[in-house]
């Protein structure tokens, strides 16, 4: 009986040490994965690069094609196994040439030229524009409530504001960004002429935000465009005060579909090459701006995750997979292509993890998945969490990437890499989105913490 | 039986739903807080302000007075219950005028201008300037280990750099900082004759960092100088290959002892006045750059926290008073001297909250106290927080803030607010602290969740 009680005792206690020693070597090579991205890490000069050579890289554009070209030369150079660009097919959305949103001849001030941009997707008003009064309403709904008699021969100004109290910003674009996205849709269904929409962002300044919106079938698609916060304040004031006329002009139009590509390196793996570690970002940006926070920052992240990995002379057994994803801004063409051709292929996606919302501080990830396997791998996930947690990094349930998800269906875990984001609308769509919004440590320690995720699933298993 | 357990029951229910209710009140009233900082705040036109009026106020300063009389102004406006100065003795150091430290006819590089600033309680060198050879270390240890023999009449030049990996960027301040703080005395012993110190910043940039040093008693004093980074690195490089002599000039001295003000504001409370409840920060900066984030945030978020409350309309139960302390940056007199008053008033401090990170996107706190009461009250702290979680916030056991931490007698709790500091060594005592280094959102978020914390305490005590 002692014998055995010995035998279990040192059963327990080599397992027990095994495990400790394990926690201690991964710390290790976790600190040994941030002293790599900290000290030497190539993802700012590679951003820099992106924003400089490729801004406004919209899908279809030519500065979508260089930014496929320049991120294809960056891979070659990290001496992958294998790199390489997936064709996709994608909507080719131009901006036009002088843009106008001008309040006109009101009594109070005269006419005010106000910061303006189209939505992406939108119709123009054609060169000679259009001039109509405007009505502010601050929801869909209340266009419904107005009705064609309220509406018709109107530019309809959606002025709800995302609200500033509402600390997730994520959660606050969530509350407002339906009048952008179906605003035109809703009034252009009781006749308006027009749309006006309040820049997304909890700011009060001079800079208009683009982003997508769509019209619904059936319904005659009217131009919208966004206005600056501080106009839109200054045009409601306005119109507490009097009628106000509202002289639009856009040219922006839809062209012809384009092929551009999914930018694709990977490392493969030793032991499970036919499990893949995704890690990606969107290259596409919108046509203004360099894309930096969006989502230059999630390029670059994925490109660097491979390199620090390498660097530090780590051999996956898993593959690990880095994709630049086309046109997740105006229509998600690239990530829909890549899911359909990695299900053609019988791929398993262990996880897929995307950078998408900028490339500030570090604060953890979402992680979601078929309800089938959720639960047992947001637990062996969660396991993890005493490695992360030195880093100020959680793991949540929760949303992960647009380009990501269409990988649902595969079964593995999808994860969201959340940095800090009370900065991230005040760039978010606007010329402003540039390099210099960028803090080059933030940014760092965002690919150490995507590659300290990268190798615990790689080691450990989902 | 069956009444008694009823009434029993009965009691049970109703104290749950009070609490319950009480959650559910707390959970509104702390988000019309935000509401009100984030829609409506002030204190990012008050930095703005201050960093313009006091630039560069380090105690004894012309700035330092002028930062006295702007905050007091605005103290006024709030209409508080009252506001005061409270005067207190500081040393009074000047940097002089043009700095130099320059590497002088090396063979590879000729001569190259330094970018140098004097470190702050420095002598200088006199106008003549003086010129030596450097010997770079990378401890104060290996100072001595080198002895007489090998630093008499040389420059020594401590290069051991604020270590990138370490996340927790303050960890690495501490880790790297005793090389500005005691360097020159420990280099003077041994009859040095010049101090370089590697500025305290996790980048590779070319911005110098002043910062606090102290001679040792019975060592001469020795002129000290903090180079940035880059030229940090590039004097090592040198180094490595030849034999270095620089040139160093600096006109900083010590002036006569000068008189300044602690900024006092304070609403009193309605049921317990003789429990305060302290929001402060420190109203000095160093003499380069406007103070923004060090720590003319912290003053703001102070300021702000009354505003907040008065303007949401809470009537406090407790004390709240905002303390502007003088001189945190080199003598803490301003904090010694409040201390000492308030225990002659035989004052209680029921909870001090010193803001002095930053004004950054909020992560959290840290708590101490005397440990004859520190478990008990942290044990209170810690029930408040799901009310806390929800906008990001953690509480922590940790160091508060250097202002505060001579009330720790008091037996209050000292309470250091904590943002994210990733951004903060960018700029701390550089010429660059300024406004444009500030967001306003991050900045608002802060006196939102350190007025949340204010209300917390006075609404339940500790």
């Amino acid at each position: 009986m002692k014998a055995i009680l010995l035998l279990v005792y040192l059963t327990w206690s080599v397992l027990l040490s095994a495990q400790q020693l394990d926690v201690d070597a991964d710390a290790l090579f976790i600190r040994k994965i941030h002293q790599q991205a900290l000290s030497d890490g190539r993802c700012y000069q590679w951003l820099s690069d992106l924003c400089r050579v490729a801004p406004g890289r919209l899908a279809g554009s030519p500065a979508a094609a260089a930014a496929v070209d320049y991120t294809r030369f960056v891979l070659d150079t990290l001496k992958l196994d294998s790199v390489w660009l997936q064709p996709c097919t994608v909507s080719h959305w131009v901006r036009g040439d002088k843009e106008q949103a001008r309040i006109v001849n009101s009594r109070k001030m005269g006419s005010v030229d106000m910061r303006a941009l189209a939505l992406g997707n939108s119709v123009g008003t054609g060169p000679g524009g259009l001039t109509a009064e405007v009505v502010e309403v601050h929801s869909l709904d209340a266009v419904d409530s107005l009705g064609r008699k309220g509406v018709e021969g109107k530019i309809v100004f959606f002025n709800r504001p995302m609200d500033p109290a509402i600390v997730n910003t994520f959660a606050a674009y969530g509350g407002a960004v339906d009048q952008r996205g179906a605003g035109a849709a809703r009034a252009g269904k009781y006749g308006a002429v027009g749309v006006l929409v309040r820049s997304m962002t909890q700011a009060i300044d001079t800079v208009p935000h683009t982003g997508a919106m769509s019209y619904a079938p059936g319904v005659k698609p009217i131009p919208a465009m966004a206005i600056s916060t501080a106009d839109a304040e200054l045009l409601s004031a306005l119109l507490s005060e009097e009628p106000v006329r509202v002289f639009m002009r856009s040219t922006c139009t839809m062209l012809p579909d384009q092929i551009t590509h999914n930018v694709i390196g990977e490392i493969r793996g030793s032991e499970h090459p036919d499990e893949i570690i995704l890690v990606g970002g969107h290259l596409d940006s919108w046509d203004v701006g360099g894309g930096a926070h969006d989502d230059g920052a999630g390029c670059v992240h994925a490109m660097d995750v491979l390199r620090i990995l390498k660097q530090v002379g780590y051999r996956p057994k898993r593959t690990i997979r880095c994709v630049l994803f086309a046109n997740e801004e105006n229509g998600l063409a690239g990530g829909r292509t890549y899911a359909r051709i990695s299900n053609e292929n019988k791929e398993y996606h262990l996880a897929a993890i995307e950078s998408d919302r900028g490339g500030f501080t570090p604060r953890g990830f979402n992680a979601e998945a078929d309800e089938s396997v959720f639960t047992e791998k947001f637990r062996k996930l969660s396991t993890w969490l005493p490695l992360l947690e030195p880093y100020g990094l959680y793991l949540r349930k929760g949303g992960s990437g647009a380009d990501i998800s269409p990988l649902r269906s595969q079964k593995g875990l999808l994860v969201g890499f959340e940095p800090d984001t009370q900065r991230y609308f005040d760039f978010h769509h606007t010329r402003n989105d540039n390099i210099d919004a960028v803090n080059k440590r933030e940014l760092e320690l965002g690919a150490a913490a995507i590659a300290t995720l990268v190798y615990l699933i790689d080691k450990y298993g989902l």
